[in-house]
């Protein structure tokens, strides 16, 4: 592992770090915020998930999360949004390939050497940085916004017991019934629609649920709105009885903005479940 | 004037809009952050410049302001830091030319035709904010980081009676002093040093100080430090007796996650200076 920057930042240090990923087969680069507590002993962490076209930067530098883990003590992983590089399949679409890994492990054609983000933020990722830095692999949560949202959301339900609190802004709920999904999903896993099933939040949230608190926030003047299907996801949550808060949010897009806005809440969210018990 | 953007954020809203500018010879692009309270009449603001090479979105995106200016119900107004465009002089340098304006009026070819920051951030644009939008002219401070901190500083004492309080991230303090500084301010304004000295904050505090608070924040482990002459205004502060809060940060450098981190001070400070009496 290779240390690409590391920053002060609100008393902690806001690091950049570049590894060779065997999950994506290729050279992955991740931010992680460390609070200054972690000079004293592990901290719990707060995975976020970044969405289309972002890298491990956007968040990092816009999202204004680092403040709010510095008042309550945690880490934050930034991933990156897809496996990178000159030997790595790509789409001109902006939805498609670089930029756009969807959190699945693909399975078909040109996708499948690398393109497997989901073992990649789920299985390795996580160990290295356990290993790594002070952090205390017992208390994890995680949040992401758009296909980051989709992608803590899948995570979450789809992994029992890593995760003890997920949050999403503007998440994508229903991949299976959009076009933000339906067209990932079929590229990277393949016509059989069975198979995409475990890469839905509303599908999983009507088989199995998440055994903790989830928290969610979208933009009721988001200009994707109809692609997040938040109606699908909610109406799930209430037949199951799901322990949830979701929230529309009036005159919010889709933006950084928005995220910023309820950063906050997000991160004392997360805290109140990770320092529980 | 025309709206390039809006949106919402922190109960707010961040805009951005363009307008030809008499004073730049050229269209110029700002942000502005109104807080809620401004749709209830004038709310006080800040006036944030920014350092070389950035735009008007650097400090927009980066330096997590909006939700300290939204707590304190005050705006926030991002100018860019030089005018723009085709026919707009520039240098490859990094630090001389578009991006780099060092907020004076140049009198110098190739310069002289549209740089004219002074004018523009000091007059033209106070006046068509306090025109066009829900702010309180008589209570305004100004802040800034590096160039930007130079800028806030030396409008701040050049203007007086302007702002009620300024402070800065990594100030460039004492420009006739070091390389960033006299390489700007002779391109710009020629060869007689006695003209460079209306924007020297160094000189301007040896001469005449400011009627109001100062707050400044630098890094020790600034990657510019030397060039910010910090100990020389220091010293100029200390000989005047300036009210003023002077800060060194351990282990801080010179980006945005250093500012970001005391942004919550400085928009607390301001706040408390605009609403006093």
């Amino acid at each position: 592992m290779e240390t690409v920057s590391e920053n002060a930042c609100f008393g902690g240090v806001q690091g950049v770090y570049k590894h060779a990923s065997d999950a994506c087969n290729c050279d992955m680069t991740f931010g992680l915020f460390l609070p200054e507590e972690a000079k004293d002993g592990p901290v719990p962490v707060l995975w976020y998930l970044s969405g289309l076209t972002c890298t491990h930067e956007n968040a990092m530098t816009k999202a204004g999360a680092q403040g709010w883990a510095a008042e309550q003590g945690i880490a934050l992983v930034f991933p990156d949004t897809s496996p990178r590089g000159e030997g790595v399949a790509d789409d001109d679409a902006f939805d498609m390939g670089q930029g756009a890994g969807f959190y699945v492990n693909a399975t078909q054609d040109p996708w499948a050497k690398h393109f497997r983000m989901w073992d990649y933020v789920g299985e390795e990722l996580p160990a290295l940085v356990a290993k790594e830095f002070a952090v205390d692999a017992s208390r994890q949560g995680i949040t992401g916004h758009s296909m980051g949202g989709h992608g803590a959301l899948t995570l979450a339900m789809g992994l029992p017991g890593r995760y003890r609190s997920v949050s999403a802004f503007a998440p994508i709920c229903h991949p299976t019934a959009s076009d933000w999904g339906r067209k990932q999903l079929g590229g990277y896993l393949g016509d059989d629609e069975a198979v995409w099933a475990a890469h839905d939040a509303t599908l999983l949230m009507r088989e199995s649920g998440f055994d903790g608190p989830i928290l969610t926030d979208t933009g009721t003047k988001d200009q994707f709105y109809k692609l997040l299907n938040t109606h699908d996801f909610a109406h799930a949550v209430g037949e199951r009885g799901q322990q949830a808060n979701l929230r529309l949010q009036p005159g919010y897009d889709h933006s950084y903005f928005f995220v910023s806005t309820f950063m906050e809440d997000h991160v004392s969210f997360h805290a109140e479940a990770l320092y529980a018990g």
